[in-house]
């Protein structure tokens, strides 16, 4: 777990890029902006204590959106392993209910 | 919480039922039979330390199978208040990709 600060305008992950990490916001406003997006008003503003980035972790895809802090932001993020870490020291119903909807995300995904 | 045990060929919910519980196998085995099977064979099988019916709790939707135990078994079941309390009392970054994937499975679902 690591808690780092970002100036206004930078990015915290960019379009395309390999998602390694998760991301709490704790201070600040961070704005999600899509690919299509070429203005600067994001299309998702994360608030604080909200997370952002977790899909891509999860899904092991490349990050479909890039995250800019809209003001000085400070920010709190964990690897994979730590989160899964964090999951296998979960309540058992709490583990096994997320196992199980991954499971049905990814398979109702493949029917699309 | 609660550990019941149950009876050869008890079932324990049935296909059509309101979901008022999530269950975990402790001893045992339970068949999930869909509505269409019209045999004794299960369309699945649930292990010792498994969880099951929880996506009927998560997503509020009528039981779409029935649960029957294949021989004596020992189930703990929680309630959705209990599973809600142990969510909340889960790990900040647990908590939010759960919701996030529940919100994600529910507009996927939304879409076929």
């Amino acid at each position: 777990m690591e808690k780092t600060k970002f100036n206004q305008n930078q990015s915290v992950f960019k379009v395309g890029e390999l998602p390694d990490k998760m991301y709490l916001l704790v201070k600040g406003s961070v704005g999600i902006f899509l690919p299509t997006n070429e203005t600067n008003k994001p299309n998702f503003i994360i608030q604080e204590n909200e997370l952002f980035g977790e899909m891509g972790v999860i899904e092991n895809e490349l990050r479909m959106a890039t995250a800019r802090c809209l003001v000085e932001s400070e920010i709190i993020s964990i690897t994979k392993d730590e989160f899964d870490k964090r999951v296998n020291n979960s309540d058992v119903f709490v583990k096994g209910c997320l196992k199980a909807l991954s499971y049905r995300l990814r398979s109702v995904e493949k029917k699309m």
